[in-house]
């Protein structure tokens, strides 16, 4: 089964707005198993929709519309949808009624414009199930189906997830199963990765069932998608711990989430875990660690906090709460500095050497006093960004192996 | 002239990267007054590319082609182009020895595959001006032009720009000239924006070579852009300041910046034009503010840098450094404390009331001791980004106005 996704709006094409759903859309036709072989952008031109679907129709079994369905004149998507399937628009009274409903009880009068939003193609439905005014549409046509979704991201997740998707996955006729798991990585580039999982993956092409896809992701690391297809959730659930579980000990302790676990919430949960807090300097980052670490723990539970000393007066000050001599490293004293200075039991800093033009990062605890110099690629925001990244995972390992 | 823009890979169409050049394109067509009607991302398919070549073909003047360039086996931009018009792939001699310079002089050996992307369609040309191993291409094709050009982000603007924008501004034989100027803006909503510009919007509909366009860039605040077609640069820059003066004195004091100018810019500016030196404290946005000063000012020579307490104990600390008594309240104490901490000229803080669930700033100088509540839309990540435009913004006026 393929389907196909339209996006309507003359400001995706002008740049104005990213067209974010449509690749949001691929990859959850991916994991579903539908196949996605066209993906357009077309402006608020009936005519030029109209053709746009008419092409669908003649290559498609599925198309998806996104965007389109609002009360405005530019907002031409039922019309269209009608045109080229040559098909009648019906008033959903139903639909009609909560729209009316959503005005009246605000106390706000309601422009006839506003009932175009409750108008379907006969013999298609309306998709209540989201948060906006303007439904979804699902609309059988002849042996394809032809699905109409907002522009706005949450309402469009939300009506591919509670109908469209599994409305796909029915017509698509298929009982299998798919389900990923994505390892998140820090610690190896792609090619070295590819190096250690190479047997892994010719064994897997054999298996027919597993596959394992690497996407790399810049300041998020490097991610490995393990995706199994089966016929039970529970056969799955079980195929997806024991490919965990083997390419965990190929790769080696550079792991440092799985889903959408991020490193920041990793590391409150190692801070959580070992009842341990930490504070921060961060000199070459300007903060940027702090930003993702106060994201996680807004009350300052675990992460006590940050100081960025940009003056030279300013890290003297800071450096009046260390007890280390100068033979230690300023990185080394900054940090446990910024650990005496919010009383935390984990000082981490975060430095810039201007002589060797490279980052540094060190951590101070009652047993540690370790640094690093980081050799990243890129431009002055990756550098930062790849800074926090290996300062925080390094930080993750000392934690995990109980050495801080 | 309607130019169409085909994005070429697989990894798009499962959204494992977000096609981020077709809007830069469209945004930079739309500026040299070309049409772009038709998007499109496609598969690593041979066939399908040529349908898609085949359709551009029968309904745009000029085609724009992205990714697939590269050397490996998916890479097959060239070979589609070349099957689309019945033409042959040709090895330019000169990006030849180029390539195989580029592997010689850095002592790796070259595998033969790279010469891949030394094949040029026969009457096309390499466009060669840009910093990646892959040439783009020109071909002329009938009295249409095809144009290929790689899919990384920054090799792709250079050639556009050197080459392919010039090109096609050439080709639609339009002599007229059109500018763009933005004015970024914060403290007014969109409507009130379109509410004060209505009659100048209704002005400019009559005068047909000015336009007025709202783009809502979130975080970045509104922008205003104002449009100028005409026939010298000099009429075009004329007309540009005499609109931008026009729109200023209509909207008041709302502007930040222009074009690319970003708010965290207009601050350093402001600060070295007065001489002034600035510090602060970060509660509710955990060093958001901070990295954006820092981005601009890494030597911190006006931004001499930031404390995040959060915890109790480092609050208390930090407020260790002001005079000012509790009648005064803990927002502003913490601007002042973090003032004298990094004796700095201005000290800004923004902070967090857990009893109202609202954002606080305030700003304190020699000069003033000010404080507002910020009231802002939306969830965790978008109330501290809104918060920082809000601080930065109430800075910038306070600067601007010698109030300082």
């Amino acid at each position: 089964m393929q389907c196909e996704i339209i996006a309507i709006g003359t400001e995706l094409l002008l740049g104005q707005i990213q067209d974010t759903n449509s690749s949001w859309l691929g990859e959850n036709l991916a994991l579903i198993g539908v196949d996605n072989y066209y993906q357009s952008k077309i402006g608020d031109n009936e005519e030029r929709i109209v053709d746009a679907l008419k092409l669908a129709l003649s290559r498609s079994d599925a198309i998806i519309c996104c965007g389109g369905l609002g009360p405005t004149q530019d907002d031409i998507t039922r019309e269209a949808i009608a045109k080229a399937t040559d098909s009648k628009l019906i008033l959903n009274e139903k639909v009609a009624e909560k729209i009316e409903y959503m005005f009246s009880s605000r106390g706000r009068h309601m422009t006839q414009n506003n009932l175009k939003q409750a108008m379907i193609p006969k013999g298609g439905i309306a998709i209540e199930d989201q948060p906006g005014t303007a439904p979804g549409i699902l609309f059988p046509f002849k042996n394809k189906v032809i699905y109409a979704v907002p522009g706005v991201p949450y309402e469009l997740k939300q009506i591919m997830r509670s109908t469209i998707l599994p409305d796909l996955k029915k017509r698509s006729g298929s009982t299998t199963i798919i389900k990923s798991r994505t390892l998140r990585t820090w610690g190896h580039t792609e090619s070295k990765l590819a190096e250690l999982l190479e047997p892994k993956i010719e064994q897997l092409n054999e298996s027919q069932n597993t596959t394992l896809a690497f996407l790399a992701s810049g300041i998020e690391g490097l991610k490995l998608r393990i995706t199994v297809k089966g016929e039970t959730e529970e056969e799955i659930a079980q195929q997806l711990d024991n490919e965990e579980k083997h390419i965990r000990s190929i790769i080696g302790d550079v792991v440092f989430g799985v889903n959408s676990e991020t490193i920041e919430q990793r590391i409150l949960k190692n801070l959580q875990d070992k009842n341990l807090t930490l504070s921060a300097v961060e000199i070459a980052t300007d903060g940027l660690a702090s930003t993702r670490l106060g994201k996680v723990d807004s009350l300052g539970k675990y992460f006590k906090g940050c100081i960025i000393p940009k003056s030279q007066l300013s890290k003297h000050q800071l450096l009046q709460h260390t007890q280390k001599e100068s033979d230690f490293s300023e990185t080394k004293r900054l940090a446990d500095a910024v650990r005496n200075f919010f009383d935390s039991d984990i000082g981490l800093a975060i430095t810039y050497s201007e002589k060797e033009g490279v980052n540094y990062l060190a951590i101070s605890s009652n047993n540690i006093l370790i640094e690093e110099a980081m050799k990243l690629p890129g431009d002055g925001v990756r550098v930062s960004q790849f800074s926090v990244i290996t300062a925080l995972n390094l930080l993750r390992v000392q934690i995990e192996n109980n050495l801080v």
